[in-house]
């Protein structure tokens, strides 16, 4: 696969700082014809977990070819390591964190490289800012065509990460929380294909909601609803409210969807 | 007139979601030669009015060609159409959900098209995020060249919409709130050319303004002033403070300018 | 120099209203290949010490030939000027308030035109919005190849503003503190290279530290740190804190650095 110039940005840097402004400069310093696109640097700093759904839920919208850059980071600074990452059909720069870890789930064919070789990064490297001294000067030399394997040596042993997915039983399917919105809502891994319309209704602790809504003006203000969000995961909202505080559940609590036969 | 190649998107997205990066995603791998501009994704959720206002007050500065993409759209998954529009100078697709009065309101000619061909939307519709499953592939197709009346059928039973004028007596104009910004400033219909130097004072229910000021820091912090605002339109301000609040005033009310003779 | 066809923008308008978009809007007009970049749109409004400091951390990072604009302008509607700079690197367009105040200590190679031709503004201009009136026409039709003297007339009597630089004596460096970010952490004017591994303690007012840190974790909650930052200067900072407040500084004020032999 060839990259196409399209290099998008996922960070936990906000809005207000000149931090992502910088990394563009310096993608356009080696790489003039670049095409950046913002996913969004408002991840919750640090926040891991939710860096890779953010990213799970958006890399697939953009064309073969594209490179995509996560910086969010808590090891800055310390020996982790930075990968590479190709797959048939995109490239990944993101610490050696769990991140990936629907990329690796997802792509057999993998190529992955631990980016080592300082010809490519920024002539100073900070202690800091990682994102300007080495995730944006590699990842816009591997829009230029250098191939992945120059940025470092090819590993195995990287951090794989655990993917949660549902268990499906004879008469119930159980699921997984496995990320929480700004709003509270609580996104599981149950898919809209795992259900083949044989859905029943959903144990959610103590609760049981008989419904599948299709918005979430269905319920009631202050009530729970379950319904399919733009991600396709089966997501617990409560309408106008925040599902994570009225029904105490959090990331890796499980729930129930009871199935007719 | 041909497309330009520039995409602008309105949308109230809000900063923190991926949402405008994979509509970004998604027109890229149809038109790798896009230009994409964010207008603003701040508009208040599902407010239509003040994202006409907006649109209103800056399609107009971008280049002839320009395709204007405004996602604020109260009535996804139900049936409410979306139209693709074509001026002498723009193309903009919307909701039909008056979004584009102001357009309709100045522009003589108009190609009004009921967006319908699925050719041109994402292989799968979601239920919840048409902005990345039909507005951003069909404003992508658009900047590729594909004819507006490919998108659909041409209809003329769209929802124009109502634009309040000012009302021009002997000795005064009647004008109306149609906007209220974020600072709570109250934006009439007035423009500047409708004075033509005759101005005299300004009613605001009780209240009577002599003057119009040229800036803010002409009145004392917590007093009011009236102003000719950057979209050329008579705003009603209190210094330091919320107009709306303060004066009590809200959308659709009326304020009198008093002429000279 | 030639431009390379980056315009990159720093305002203090925030996310909200459609200003930015419209600049954009603007300079595309005029040309049409134009790569933009935001550096932050979140300055504290009006705050001219904050946009230099941004700034002064950032316009390294591109490549040459880029042109820098700022629009932070608290003198708009008076007759301050508005000038144009050419650096053997770069062109920055901004008003005469010294914004620039580090490009013209750090440059000296310097072009500075007042900008005032109005067959490169825009055909209207308003008293309150001179980014989209004057700052975006300037820099597309500079990014175009207009050469910087037909901007205007070339001035020796701009604004040259302060630059704080540490003292060096025997055996302390006197530092002033420069800019305060958006978590109150205080930065110095002291670089890495002044203390040329001669540190020994830090006198803030009564305190003094005996360490600099490598990272925020290296404190406890609440207990103040020096660390140099992304931008090389001396940082004093409270992990999880707000140093301005805790420690009663503000810019302007001492810090003193006392050296080993």
């Amino acid at each position: 696969m060839k990259p196409n110039g399209i290099i998008t940005l996922s960070t936990d840097f906000g809005p207000k700082d000149n931090f992502v402004g910088i990394m563009k400069g310096v993608i356009y310093g080696i790489n003039p014809q670049a095409r950046i696109v913002d996913i969004t640097h408002h991840i919750p700093p640090q926040n891991v977990n939710t860096a890779s759904f953010i990213l799970n839920s958006s890399y697939g919208y953009f064309p073969d070819g594209t490179i995509h850059v996560v910086v969010v980071d808590p090891g800055v600074g310390s020996n982790r390591r930075i990968l590479a990452v190709a797959t048939d059909n995109y490239f990944f720069i993101a610490p050696d964190n769990q991140i990936l870890k629907y990329i690796f789930y997802k792509n057999e064919t993998l190529t992955i490289v631990e980016v080592l070789n300082k010809t490519y990064f920024h002539k100073h490297i900070s202690r800091t800012f990682h994102g300007r001294d080495i995730f944006a000067p590699v990842a816009a030399h591997l829009s230029n065509g250098v191939p992945i394997e120059a940025l470092g040596n090819v590993i195995t042993d990287f951090d794989r990460g655990e993917i949660h997915k549902p268990i499906f039983l004879n008469k119930k399917i159980i699921g997984t929380i496995i990320h929480i919105d700004a709003f509270g809502n609580l996104i599981t891994n149950i898919e809209e294909k795992d259900l083949s319309n044989k859905f029943l209704n959903i144990k959610i602790g103590k609760r049981i909601l008989n419904n599948l809504s299709n918005s979430y003006a269905e319920v009631k203000i202050g009530e729970p609803l379950a319904i399919f969000g733009s991600s396709n995961f089966l997501e617990i909202a409560i309408r106008n409210g925040n599902a994570q505080r009225k029904l105490s559940l959090n990331i890796g609590d499980k729930i129930e969807v009871i199935l007719s036969k």
